[in-house]
């Protein structure tokens, strides 16, 4: 595993709750690395990163462990770069060419370099999955494979940044100012202090890159993308919604039959599905057969979306599993 | 293919448009079967149905279809029969039996013989599924069973009959009656000349029968439910929960930690995500580790069900076909 952030530290946590029948070799942050062919002992390495203390001997990098461990699986949760998708892509490039299979969380690596990526996977007849890089703990990726099969997939709209829903909630529900709101959801944890990407639409925008191509197979970039935020909304334009018995909410949408892709606020009724409150995560996919089907859930969150990722290296373990 | 009534007909018109790689091999209903082992003309047997006339030769019957027909698939869409579950149980049974993977949208012999079933087709060594018996075009079972690996679910609630759901709504938007919601429900085609089953939970509770089993591998039956109708609600009532920014729903729930397994009218606040309008299906599931997740789609509908039992099928055919 590399990264020890939220994500780590929470499939680490499930890990040592709950017997998956997996065992964790290596852990790699930026500051240390630690490899234990038996398995890491999770209990001190959580103590140890929650006590502010380096996880591992120092001496050993995230390379390191991934050019030298020993693993059948690569777990590559370190934090998003969003310009250059390093150091993450280098690794899972890396573990893929060792034959190893790999579940990120990482959204940089993905949005930039699926198709790279998945070529390289499939060259080296190993699975790379990405379930948590998109709405949180919503298995969207596993619907998209598994349970829509027969149909197209039309259009997608999708709530899929919590921080933006979280911000137009409070504003609507307490006809708080936009600066307000903002202050509410830093204090709250829910906003980070420079909330550029969150509340600009650009987070949510990388999503609409990442479900596009899985879905299309397209090779969308984040340029290609019309990107509104936010953080321009007045409290004076949700009042005007609410008397149409509607609301403000940032929506992704992709409609590739009509060119369109992009992230913009929308005022939609309020008793529309994807209208979801605080930070959960709403996705609608339009299909020819099934029809409109909305999924919600949780965005974010320690546990959720490790659930994710976990779900993600089950799924591999039952099928392609040596030996399985 | 068993049946050829709404299902059937929109999973032989799905498969003329769309090439996925099924031959329907044999198809029977009520008055008449054909069994055509290069493949049914289904263009001509749409015709024939919508006109009026029987589809095939009157002289062969659903059984003989299942006991001499050649196929690898048995799809059982006939109409529910919630008292005895038969003739479809018997005709499931004998295709397990001759070594045929089933898949059914037939909620009488999932509701009353699942375990018996299931394990049949354990020992057969083929699959059964029943995407289609609950909840329509969403694809639940799937999600289940592939999205929540790692997950348990701790309980579900969900809107599971489009009927009840359309009346509820109508009262709510128009202050309509009951009695006038239904009449506009008869008129639509929502709701059947008899709504019972609809309108008293029933049809609600059978389907939470079906999650429940599947899920928690139970043995529950229908008597085990707890179930209140809509059908004495009052306009007095929606408009009373109104002032307090909620609705009325018919929500079934199971909660096994608590005994709670119940199918009842509820209160709930307007922005809740299972508050869905019109004849939609909504169902939450509770987990330990990805939290609450939501998913909304059509109930019903001809294409939306016909998508569920397509997608078991190619499910199968993936997986388990013979030399795939």
């Amino acid at each position: 595993m590399i990264g020890f952030g939220t994500v780590g530290q929470g499939i680490a946590s499930v890990l040592m709750r709950k017997d998956l029948g997996l065992t964790i070799t290596a852990i790699a942050d930026s500051r240390s690395g630690l490899m234990r062919d038996d398995g890491v002992d999770l209990a001190g390495v959580l103590e140890r990163k929650r006590g502010g203390f380096v996880v591992g001997d120092v001496g050993i990098s995230p390379m390191d462990v991934v050019k030298r461990g020993e693993y059948d699986l690569l777990v590559e949760v370190s934090p998003t770069n969003i310009q250059t998708a390093e150091p993450a892509a280098t690794f899972i490039r890396e573990a893929i060419s060792r034959g190893k299979h790999v579940v990120s969380s990482n959204k940089g690596p993905i949005a930039l370099h699926l198709k790279e990526l998945r070529r390289a996977a499939l060259s080296h007849g190993v699975q790379l999955r990405y379930e948590a890089t998109v709405c949180g703990a919503i298995p969207i990726m596993h619907v998209l494979e598994e349970g829509l099969r027969g149909n197209s997939v039309k259009s997608l709209h999708g709530v899929l940044n919590g921080t933006s829903n979280f911000i137009l909630t409070r504003m609507a529900e307490e006809g708080l100012t936009y600066d307000q709101a903002l202050a509410e959801a830093r204090e709250m944890g829910v906003a980070e202090a420079d909330p550029t990407y969150d509340v600009k639409g650009i987070d949510a925008a990388i999503k609409l890159v990442i479900l596009s191509n899985t879905i299309w197979e397209t090779d969308l970039r984040l340029e290609d993308v019309v990107v509104t935020g936010i953080d321009q909304i007045t409290p004076d334009a949700i009042r005007l919604s609410e008397d149409e018995d509607a609301t403000i909410r940032l929506i992704a949408e992709a409609i590739p039959e009509r060119g369109i892709c992009r992230v913009t606020p929308r005022l939609i009724p309020r008793n529309h599905p994807l209208v979801v409150n605080g930070t959960l995560n709403a996705i609608t996919l339009t299909t020819d057969l099934a029809g409109a089907l909305t999924f919600v859930g949780k965005g974010a969150g320690s546990i959720e979306t490790a659930s994710a990722v976990i779900g993600d290296i089950l799924h591999i373990k039952e099928r392609y599993a040596r030996g399985a």
